[in-house]
């Protein structure tokens, strides 16, 4: 048996303020291999954005192949909190630390659950990154790729980002949107405010694209998404001397969009209403992932079920919030994303109800019972 | 006698970035005592601004009397020389250095006008600041002040500023645009792009106020001026991160305005169509002067005669360009302003004819001549 409260404990103490390596990745692996699990640690990348430690471990050899996918790295502590957010503590029921619920917890609360299925009931595989909060750059991509090496192609894929809202399991996400970030750059000429014929004031221009962009309507939302959203972010000038025309002037927008729409379209769109009122401007766009969706099916089904047995509660399938890992892992099998309550992520004194963390672990053991005993998805 | 060219260069070798003291007004005193001017120099103010020196410059007891103002201080170098901006050199027929047009240059052509004419022909005063590039705190406005409290109060006003732009002597100013710079403040609500509901995006809100203001016509001019011109100067949000609503948008607009406006109203004016989309937006207005006019009259004709007897040129009179110390001598008597050509102000390898130094002189001499011939405008 494993203590979830105690294992979640030792990653939290196990300082790993994302990119993350070594003592993080020592903790899980001495939780793992006396359970059975045969433990791959990869150090992948080069500065700035690495080096990260990834881990894969995987059971079992034949069977239904089940995936739990997540990230030990956290965000920085930051200011506010109560005690050294590295220093995990118990109090009044919770369990509080940076990594308690973004998602140390979950980690802990899904090897706690495999501790209590038997090693010869199906294969699991762990899919552990160490670069999930930073640029994700040598994380889950890299563990893919090392995956794909290796012949390890799970059937189902759990990823344990928290998803709950209010209470533990009131929401399983099946899709989340997909982001893109545009940078406009639009060129003038520098001048005097008392000589405008003598100068090209670039900042008008851009103000009549971010109005256009502003008043665009992309679309009306889909089945099981959101309408896309187009965010004005960023406008910067940056001009200090009040006489003076500027030479430039910048803007940046970010677009979360359904699965009604493609990065690239979006880009194209973008770029051609910029260069209808600024033909020399500068189009950038940084694709983050595209939209997806697991369509309602067998896996949602059996996860869906696995929270009614535990908690009492049926959860709502939604595709709302940011991106995750399961943007890359989407291309080896269906994926679902479930954990625990997402309140107090990335803030300071983040925790979880240490009862949470049991029935967590409990749900985890339901799915991987679930999904060794009935046939893949 | 006093010779211009070798007047400009002593002036020239005083290095004087604004705020100016000390060497170069002993330069000026050196000038001025031996050909009959009682000297007063003062200083005012404090740091950041000041100190300040300044000069004034008296002669004669009784006739007309005509004040000729300046400055002594010049804008930073910068970049770009051919040779060291302070140690004026004479190369084909040019005298290059920083302040040789603007608008030490005039200064020297002044006083070695002055020079040509006896001492008791009428009253001369010389109004020279050593604080007009900078913020002009306490530079021409403490001139008056201690004028006012010592009764010198001039009939008459040139200022030697660069008015000329093609050729010396083709255009006289008469006027001045007003001018008023407005800091435009949108306050939001900070948050996570993918939850905009929670947030609230100040940029939009600011991007319609500028598309608004970029739209306005103010007025079509008036009978010496040219339309009043609204600029956006500066857009900030400084906003580096991709996935965050920010929360606040700033922007700074300058109005350039003519006399059917008045710097107040159009403050007012401005902060109801910011207040329109953004009733919580801080508005602050700064006015760095209003438009004022000396309408064509004996003063601009007194000038207009002795440009045309010395070049042959019959000046434009004009109201256009920047704002200038003129726009508080206006307060004493009428003001014209009239001096070298303006082409390489404020620029790297600032540089005079020398032809039109000493063309300058005769057209101050002349001036001289005839404001002490004439009765007061
Ligand atoms: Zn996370
Ligand atoms: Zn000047």
């Amino acid at each position: 048996m494993i203590d979830v409260v105690q294992l979640a404990s030792l990653l939290i103490a196990a300082e790993s303020v994302t990119p993350a390596r070594g003592p993080v990745f020592d903790v899980l692996e001495a939780a793992l291999v006396p359970i059975g699990f045969a433990v791959e640690r990869l150090v992948h990348g080069e500065a700035p954005d690495g080096p990260v430690e990834n881990l894969l471990a995987t059971r079992g050899t034949s069977g239904p192949h089940l995936a739990f996918a997540g990230h030990v790295d956290v965000v920085p502590p930051g200011d506010g909190w109560s005690a050294d957010a590295f220093a995990p503590q118990q109090r009044d029921g919770l369990l509080v630390g940076r990594g308690a619920v973004d998602m140390k917890g979950a980690v802990a609360a899904f090897i706690a659950a495999a501790a209590r299925v038997p090693a010869d009931a199906g294969r699991l595989t762990l899919i552990i990154t160490g670069d999930e909060e930073g640029p994700a750059t040598f994380g889950t991509v890299s563990l893919i790729e090392r995956m794909r090496e290796r012949g390890v192609l799970p059937e189902l894929c759990v990823v344990g980002e928290p998803t709950s809202v209010a209470a533990l399991g009131d929401m399983v996400k099946i899709g989340r949107r997909g982001s893109v970030n545009i940078w406009i750059d639009v060129p003038g000429r520098q001048g005097h405010v008392a000589y405008p014929q003598l100068a090209d004031n670039p900042i008008p221009r851009l103000v009549a694209i971010l109005a256009e962009l502003d008043a665009l309507v992309l679309d009306q939302g889909s089945d099981w998404f959101q309408p896309s959203n187009l965010e004005i972010t960023d406008v910067t000038v940056g001009n200090p001397a009040t006489n003076v025309i500027p030479a430039r002037a910048t803007a940046r927008i970010s677009i979360r969009f359904n699965d009604l729409q493609r990065g690239q379209d979006l880009a194209e769109r973008i770029a051609a209403i910029v260069h209808r009122h600024a033909p020399e401007a500068i189009v950038t766009p940084r694709i983050s992932g595209e939209a997806f969706l697991t369509a309602p099916g067998p896996l949602s089904a059996l996860v869906s079920a696995a929270v009614l047995e535990v908690t009492g509660r049926t959860p709502e399938l939604s595709t709302t919030g940011g991106t995750s890992d399961a943007r890359f892992l989407r291309a080896l099998c269906p994926v679902v994303e479930f954990g625990l309550l997402n309140a107090t992520m990335h803030k300071a004194d983040e925790a979880v109800a240490i009862a949470d963390l049991e029935q967590l672990r409990d749900i985890y053991a339901r799915i991987i019972q679930r999904a060794f005993s009935t046939p893949a998805a």
